[in-house]
């Protein structure tokens, strides 16, 4: 799984912290936890792609949530970021080689037990995903430390702020 | 996830037919699916690395299951060919950056939300994994088609038989 995940599971939690009129650049997200923004532009534009998120163009526009944080699964952001095929790649090599030819003589046409084995796990881990949301996931962050989302909201909500002085010292 | 837990669950199982007595070789398990031998040795190598198989040498050696077949989970088979990481990689982005700052300024040091919601979904994944061993793949698939697995386990444990004609009709 890329990283890409974890960085569009934060900035979901982030955009659900803001109100409608206060949309958020990429610029702005991405120097929240230092990434490099042309990538991190990519994954919020899948996020776009999905309808989880909505950017609006503009000096005053910026990404926010598309949908309400409660109707944001962590299935639906994972599946925007990395697509919906499960992680184990069933190749069907029963059907290859000799075993191809003695299923077929044997007139055997039932699913493979293996390729069924690991599809269960599949969907018993895509299920616990869909079962929880951005809106949970705020609120456990709010309930651990509720003045940290008062400060991001109001920092990604704020005018822009000087750079930080870079660590060579000539900022 | 790689092809090679597909490769090497179906080798568990086909391993699991055998007796004792009957160690198979690489090459002819890479015959039965129409398999790169290389490739499929490494997955080999990789199961005997994690105490899954053993290997003897010689003209009359091969590889067996290296403990009984109830107690090879699909989790041990997994691990041994893809590492014990997590598919969801955290790089603890929000200690980086504004956000990293804003959380030491808040005093705030609980575990990440995010990073926990996904690890309790690939806990799920992995319990189910490992409630789950090579016996039970090769109880389903023989109650499915009882002759397929002696017709495997007789060809494994036979004699060399004679390369197939190539499809150019040259061979």
């Amino acid at each position: 799984m890329s990283e890409g995940v974890e960085w569009a599971l934060h900035c979901c939690v982030d955009l659900s912290r803001m109100r409608p009129s206060q949309p958020v650049t990429a610029g702005r997200l991405a120097k929240l936890y230092d990434l490099p923004i042309a990538y991190l532009n990519k994954q919020l534009q899948a996020l776009g792609k999905a309808g989880i998120v909505r950017s609006a163009p503009g000096p005053r526009g910026g990404f926010r949530l598309a949908r309400p944080q409660e109707e944001i699964s962590l299935l639906d952001v994972v599946i925007a970021i990395e697509g919906a095929q499960p992680a184990f790649r069933c190749t069907d090599i029963v059907r290859s080689g000799a075993a191809g030819r003695f299923a077929a003589d044997c007139g055997h046409r039932s699913a493979c037990a293996v390729a069924q084995a690991m599809r269960a796990a599949d969907l018993v881990w895509r299920k616990h995903l869909a079962a929880r949301t951005v809106a949970d996931l705020r609120e456990i962050a709010e309930l651990r430390s509720p003045r940290l989302g008062e400060v991001i909201r109001d920092w990604l909500g704020g005018a822009e702020v000087p750079e930080q002085r870079d660590r060579s010292g000539r900022g």
